[in-house]
């Protein structure tokens, strides 16, 4: 084993990641278990979307041209041919200089193009006054104006947002292709952990880093399996990696925060597999292990719950990406103006927290290792390798937890 | 009932919702399970986080008085006095002018104030050679530097992100108090709706708002309870919405969008609560009711599913926070300049849709019942009533959905 980690920029470690994960299984689900879930395949509209040309308001279906020039001073006048119920076609044609009562989602009668509202219009016995004019289409949704039948409303990659669960209904899909949801291997190691509900002694530290992998592995969908604490004991050790790479997708073991701790995890995954990262370039975070045990994805994380957390938003969230297919990678980002200086060593990557208020991108300066400004922050600027920091006032993309 | 609507602005309606909105109870959960949840009181961590002063790197603890002027030329020179092994003391105190070695995670042994990283130091025999100086506290967490016993470490009103469930975990507390889920029934009516799996005839429409707003419901972190399609019928529109606020702690009905349909809707709540909207001052959205039948909040939404998402995201969140104590609403939004002019009508509130890339948001033109540009877009601009729209170039605030 070296004594220096050998590092690699933040954008290798991206690729190597990307590149280790497979793809899952696809799987279908019923519409109303789709939220969030990743599409596995484009969906088309079975139908044309509207199937009619419909009203979208309470008012009075005209031919536009009919319209034009009224005014409250000056209304037009149109005989009420009739009504048109839910549901149902009004039954008779629509003729030039007449109206026909139309309620909001009805069928807009044969030979009308727009609909007056009630608000700008009056009815006076079999008659209905009309105070403002229509444009052609106004006040209508035209037949397939929103999707045409063999559309694809919803394209593979998505990660499915309300919106476009009600797309999805509207295009008849009711069982819908997704990707199986990944499941990801969680262990804690490290001698100095004990179990969050032990009150710690001097030297040891709470496991916290099995709920807050747990917790991130959550909120990008996937499932996170725990395999606990597990000591700094090469047999248990290996044991341990062993039953969570046949078990799971993906293994994120965090700790082994000590040199002599990362060697054993990483001897162990060298034996069964490679490593092809120990170490990145990337502040806080640097001591960070990719690698393969088989077939299955092996991430040794830092021990410390603040780094630990940098390096799954900063690089890990694409390994999950690439496993369910994910096409954005869920990063969501805000730009910010920068309301101090910060500095950064060259070389490396910083990840700097910021909150955000106003569009103002205030830096919470601090060690790295600190969960409160995790806690207190929106977010994080990334500080490029070859910069040496950012001045006051520089636009900035932040990260948004 | 009255012809027209008697609109409210925007944020009436907010504040009607708000005053509405009873918080539900709180309960306990497992950590585990604590993720998104509103957290019901403040939580004080029953440690000092960290418990003991421990190195964050591999390293020599020194004293960083004694590294002055240190560099690669001219090292300092420091006798190896021991090591420390995880979870454990270094059992003797470290003199000026020696080092003791320390693992990352590990006790800083008394009497040191600094580590030296190993990548910049030399074993060389029993001896040291440090090659960069250190300044005090460098390399090192001290003692509750980032909590002390009794401090608030989360606020009640959070929604618990992962690292929330992280300083929750490191303050002990694995039984979390937080907000019981509220159960919202939701419930689609019209004579023109067929269930999504039903191919539909001219006339009808597939029941898309059942499923965008219990997909929107759920996001919010709330419960959907399914009614299904009810028909415009009086007895059994009156039963399901009587059923609905017997076992939920709020109502929303879509549909009934004609006048006659949300009349009916309206005359049913009133019978046995009270109306205090019909209409609001937002484009689309404007057929909007606000009540309550008995105690428990009943909302009318549009029919429209995209009209009906906007009041969702713009005034219905609010309902949803009130319930669970929710501090920031889950408003998500970014700045961004407006890419093209946009126009609006004086009087209300016109939520345009626009997608954001690079700082840009283009609005996206159409009809405000389209689809399409509901999935196309990244969040919806507000141009306030008393505007008649908004210029290229102007810095906006875009609710991300």
């Amino acid at each position: 084993m070296r004594l220096f980690l050998q590092v690699v920029s933040v954008s290798t470690a991206i690729e190597k990641i990307r590149k280790l994960a497979v793809r899952c299984d696809d799987e279908t689900v019923p519409l109303f278990m789709a939220l969030h879930r990743i599409l596995a395949e484009d969906v088309r509209a079975d139908v044309d979307i509207p199937g009619f040309t419909r009203s979208v308001v309470d008012g009075y279906a005209v031919q536009a041209a009919d319209t034009t020039g009224s005014s409250d001073a000056i209304p037009s006048i149109f005989p009420l041919r009739g009504r048109v119920a839910m549901g149902a076609s009004a039954g008779i044609a629509l003729r030039s200089g007449e109206c026909i009562y139309v309620p909001t989602g009805g069928i807009l009668p044969e030979g009308a193009d727009a609909v007056v509202m009630i608000e700008h219009a009056e009815q006076i016995g079999n008659e209905i006054l009309v105070k403002k004019p229509v444009a052609h289409g106004e006040n209508i949704l035209f037949f397939n104006e929103d999707f045409s039948s063999g559309d694809v409303v919803c394209t593979r990659g998505r990660r499915l947002s309300p919106q476009d669960i009600g797309v999805l209904a509207a295009a008849g899909c009711i069982d819908v292709p997704v990707v199986r949801i990944p499941k990801i291997g969680i262990l804690s190691t490290g001698n100095e952990l004990v179990p969050v509900n032990v009150r710690p002694r001097p030297g040891q530290v709470r496991d916290v880093n099995s709920y807050v992998v747990a917790s991130f592995v959550r909120e990008q969908g996937c499932t996170p399996v725990l395999y606990g604490i597990v000591q700094d004991d090469r047999e248990e050790l290996h044991s341990a990696i062993s039953n969570a790479a046949k078990e799971c997708d993906a293994v994120l073991i965090s700790g082994g925060s000590s040199k002599d701790d990362r060697d054993m995890v990483a001897a162990i995954i060298s034996e069964q597999g490679e490593i092809l990262i120990h170490g990145i370039a990337i502040s806080p975070g640097k001591p960070t292990i990719i690698g393969r045990y088989g077939n299955i994805p092996v991430i040794g994380l830092p021990g410390h719950p603040a780094s630990a957390f940098i390096v799954l938003v900063a690089i890990i969230r694409y390994l999950f990406a690439g496993m369910t297919g994910e096409t954005d990678s869920g990063v969501r980002s805000v730009q910010a103006t920068l309301g101090q200086n910060v500095s950064s060593s060259k070389g490396r990557e910083d990840y700097v927290r910021v909150a955000v208020k106003n569009g103002i991108a205030t830096p919470l300066f601090g060690k790295s290792g600190l969960l409160n400004t995790l806690v207190k922050s929106t977010g994080i600027v990334r500080i490029p390798a070859e910069s040496e920091g950012l001045e006051t006032g520089t636009l900035v993309e932040v990260i948004v937890w």
